[in-house]
């Protein structure tokens, strides 16, 4: 109200007339259930690696407006907590120097060295990456690895992987401590043990597991397509509601494939875990997470039971 | 989301495509910085008689759009204080019970039997039609009357008016526990003085002498006007920004004329006692308050220092 | 104190001599056992309008009485709340308003139109009249309605009588603040139901439903008769105590007669349900609630397991 | 009121009737305004050894009495502080072992050993005493030491008297901590200095920095005369309220003499330095105490500024 | 720090060199998992009259000594009580009296002439000392009796031992206010009953029931032994760690003896009452409590499941 | 003790005999003052790049023993706060990517891509170390960056250094949540200004200023050597204790030299900023922190006003 024309008198010239505010006052209105539902409910959001495709650094690029809209959800009361990965960042880094990465069964094999470069990836530039975006909005975002404050126990998921780990616990009094201080936690998805190592986790995994301790409202996957859909090929077969059930009859029958299985059986586990829904989205569509918490329609796929 | 169709699998038939999400995104994004700035800060709104106009009882009518507005507001977290008069609804009772209104120099004059009828419709009828209004949508509003812990203490205005008052001191402390408890607070307009004689009050007055007694953000004047213009008769030069000096000039200078002088002198005095901006609006625009409040270009006119 | 004589040098001339100051210091010291154990108890106080029967301006009238009566109990850690009825001052109101009272046995049939002016009477006069004469002793009262806060769910009691409900569910969260607050609750018996419609309800069962929602130590019927009666004609015959078995035989046997029949139900139910004691006392006489809370002796009939 | 007759059905036979019951309610509503006023204000009490002197163990005597009145007087909200001295008993055990007394200048000049026997009866016999009447009526009573918690930080007050002392600071935390906790403390006038050297210090001195420190509201002393009089002998000029100024000048005419000096100046000092009003009562009549707070005549001399 | 030499540059001669700041290093490390574990835990002591043998007065007496370690103990956030008896010191003072003592099966006969003794010592004398010397380091402690705020219900242990009393149950609610202002309490084992009456208590037993109603870690013994041996005459028999169910062999064999028995029950009791650990010590080794809690060897015997 | 033999009868063999447990008593004892002095104090640990030099990983290697120290800290009470450079691996990690360090008058020429490097080993690898060798004991540290929630506002130093930044804001309050939690925060030293554009800042400042910022009881840095010397080349002549004015003095006369002088300077600024004192050692004397703090030796030089 206050960028209003800041001169003297100024006549309301582009004052809202007719269709126009009523149109507005209309998102306005129809908003207002899922505001006050939402109401200190904790959301994750998992911010994948594919939604961060376009440059992160330009300012109406993706993150930025992702940026955006955690920030517009905390702003109505909710508690966005929010987890990365950084797949295509940590494959620059370690083909910079020059180490080849190795895969078995689609899991990076991690030796101490990969480790290492995993780690400093993920929280010394994605991590921060994120934080930046979002504190260019006031002191809203503390990054934290699942190192911190024990919030993550992990050991090894297969013996010949090396440092993947598998998550045995979640200690989510960090978080909470955040929440409280209505601030957003952005979480890198490495893990430690009692004695100190660290491990590379999936960050599908992590932020299912978070959403569960957390007894989260919803769990949100940010994606590079814009939901399930009935035929993967075809967009006008996208699923806006499903129940746990309904989806697990689709991995099945093998209509859910490949890259989404993860997040399929993610959502699943979350959702019998005691999370209200969870939400699979194309985070590259501008705003995707507003228009699927805040309206009727929605903007991707929702699971509940 | 819930309501999204119950059925089985349902396709996204009618979901946002294209320009329309984008346009639905626009202002949700459009309304964060006011959200933001708005949080926990307390919003007085005084609802007058001339925009109650229409029929109170309607589902769609002006209280169910303004009770849902107020609700919106409290969603996103502000804090309203929602202050009424009611002068048709009393002239239609004392006529009805065959008193004769007199009035001099605009105000009623109030004899203790017209006290009495005043006090019932305001504290019986009117703030009971507001709250009603407001907790269809949950146990949200508690009616007051200046009467009760001792909020508004008055006395008499001028001795041939008999019990017509003005405030002497507000005592905003029972405000402050509804408050703190997210509960929205709607207050009939009558005082009392030590000896326990009430008094009624113009209701313009209290609304300004809460705002500045609770340090609100804002002091919202819902009229049948779409705010103050430059040429009274012509709606094209309604003036949507103006500072206290320039509304004390039009006052002086008689652009601001008759039923809205009152108006402008309280927002004059209301930002002076510490209130952050005083707005006048056309309470009968649906959702006005919250184009106001909300977008960019706002509904009305905003007073500030 | 401060009031002894004003000027400079006093002698004692009045001062509690010999056997008036010992007689004294006996009331207190029989007080001192009932002070501590209703310390930070609540007590639910049903007003009726027999009670009520004499002039409730006039400062040594009944309503002043018991609103002194109030203000000590919560002056001594009691946490009183105040529920009313208002029969005789409804039956006035529509008489002037020219409508006929229509009653289906015992119970007023009660159309859209009686509702408002029912619900206009208890709320705008006969709760405020409360409300003033407590606050003449400082800002201790706040008057509500059942609707606010959505304290009193109701729904109507019989398909013929129109809005006259029954008491669904009690949601004690407001009152239970302002008692936080130790203020002092008047309560109209006006409840609502979900869709906002309102509902007048019987005062005495309201009384007994706050009472238990409340977890009351006590529950006081304040009525025109000294209490319950072996012959109902012969005043020598008060029960000044009673078992709630002993009570129901007394109903049984028919001894309990006409209008003392709801308020005996109110108590059997009230004490069953965890209330403290039930009491049903002369409100007419002056006191009679301090003598009867405060003195080994008591004022009229205490209902107990 | 559960010690009514416990049997069956009891008819009322002794009830409240007529002027006995008004007598009984006017009693208790005079109480009103005193009670209120005082609400949760810090009364500091010295009970003195002269006060003590009919046989304490009695259920009937002195003691057992004062004690009821303490309880009576937290009972109703009031925090009292009791502060007590022992001269007699003090007496009688260095009697008993052997001590001979002596005193210069009215303060009794105390070794090291006097020392270890006046704390020893004060803290282990007189406090102990007071404790036990006390918690007769329940868990109430927490005996204290000046030196516990550093309440009382004392020096040696003449070099030539040995370990008698003067109050040099007064650290109420521990009070403040037992009456937010609304437990009665009884303190031992012992003080101690920074090496834990012990001193006896006069109770009247201590009873008055004890009020100064806690911002107490009244300030007692239970003495065995009534009041200060006008004419020392003549108990028909009992002046019942005094300004400082009017007893300083009494003190500086001759008037109040002897023994009454101390408590006179105690008086003094304590209502400049913020007490509310300093009390002197005869505690052998019974229940003064409560007669002096709680009624209007009161029962010996009120000090106010 | 502040202590260094406080002139001007003084280069670190006597700076930890070598082996000896390694050799302190060690000791504070040593210390670390203790401290650790032992934070906000309570520990109750029982200082026993043997234990005091040495001058109480001196400044590097046993006292000071056991003052010391207890401030020590509460420094590193433990939350010490102290409870102490007092037998020497009660012979003492009855002999000076004439009083002639009679024991009967090890326990002191106990007319009310002598209990008043009994209690005078206690809580006027010994237990004043202990409250001073810790108080030397601050004002930390705070001596009770049993009787203040109802802490020790009692009663007459044989009907022929007079004022001999047993714990009938334990408030420790003032306990725990004082130990939550991290206070040190300091308790003189005297008991009372409902009607007021006093009885002195064995204060072996009396640690050992305040330990269980403040789920105490530990329980710590101090006596002149160092512990419990298996050759009760043979110092290099000493038992460092024993369980409870070990403990009751060696006193069903006749291993332990005489003045052990009532505290080996004691710390089977506390143990299996769910107290972490039971100690017996020598409290006449300087700082055998601190050595037996901080460091790994211990000084004495530690008792667990 | 737990760990005292597990089995079962166990002659305390190696119990502190004489002199040894007198030692360690001793040590145990010296350290109390301090401890209690420095219960809930803010203290700042500088860790910098030169006393990491040994192996990090290593069990017995600095940075374990480092950690033990800081946790010891924390548990007696001390709000311990670790600041880290990182140097040497900011060095490793350019040469490994091929990027050539500039550097001029001794600060690094940061272009953006070279910051990114920097906070990626800082953020990532740095912080990622200290936080494990800390959480091997427990769930105490959280690593931050002073992005995360506007800890460090910074802009650039020089407009020719790149993105090497200066502090021009400190907002502790995610410090002092955390502190509250008693976490312990691990900085490392990246600020950003309003446009969420990253600095490196060196190290030693930003320590100086997040103890001034905490009002901190002391600022510690550990460094390869062991305090400030008045020869600077002989260890004889440490300088144990010095005035800020002593200091500068050191400082105008070229006693203190080169790496030395920025954090001379920053003792200076810290303690005259209200800083208790601040302290350079030598951190690669293993525990030379907590001997400095616990001894009354110390182990380097103390700083104060």
């Amino acid at each position: 109200m206050i960028q209003r024309s800041t001169g003297g008198f100024s006549a309301g010239q582009e004052g809202p007339a007719g269709l126009d505010a009523a149109a507005k006052a209309g998102i306005l209105v129809e908003a207002l259930p899922y505001i006050r539902r939402f109401w200190h409910k904790v959301v994750v959001v998992k911010y994948g690696g594919n939604a961060m495709r376009r440059d992160l650094a330009s300012p109406g690029g993706d993150l930025a407006c992702f940026a955006e809209d955690i920030v517009l959800m905390r702003s109505v009361g909710m508690l966005p907590v929010v987890v990365h990965g950084g797949g295509p960042q940590i494959g620059d880094m370690l083909s910079r120097l020059g180490k080849e990465a190795r895969f078995d069964d689609g899991q990076r094999v991690t030796d101490a060295e990969t480790l290492e470069i995993v780690r400093m990836v993920l929280v010394g530039k994605v991590n921060r990456d994120i934080v930046g975006a979002i504190n260019v909005h006031g002191p809203l975002a503390v990054g934290l690895s699942g190192e911190d404050a024990g919030l993550i126990n992990a050991s090894a998921h297969r013996g010949d992987l090396g440092f993947v780990g598998t998550v045995d616990a979640v200690n989510p009094e960090i978080l909470e401590h955040l929440l409280a201080q209505v601030l957003i936690p952005v979480v890198a998805t490495i893990g430690s043990d009692a004695a100190g190592q660290a491990y590379n986790i999936n960050a599908d995994t992590v932020a299912g597991a978070l959403a569960v301790a957390l007894k989260a409202e919803k769990l949100v996957y940010l994606t590079d397509v814009e939901g399930i859909r009935r035929v993967p090929d075809d967009p006008a077969t996208l699923l806006s509601r499903l129940t746990v059930d309904q989806l697990e009859d689709l991995v099945s029958d093998g209509t859910v494939t490949a890259g989404m299985i993860p997040k399929a059986s993610a959502c699943v586990s979350a959702v019998r875990g005691g999370v209200g829904h969870a939400h699979v989205l194309d985070g590259t569509v501008p705003h995707a997470l507003l228009l699927e918490v805040f309206t009727r329609e929605g903007a991707g796929t929702m699971v509940g039971l």
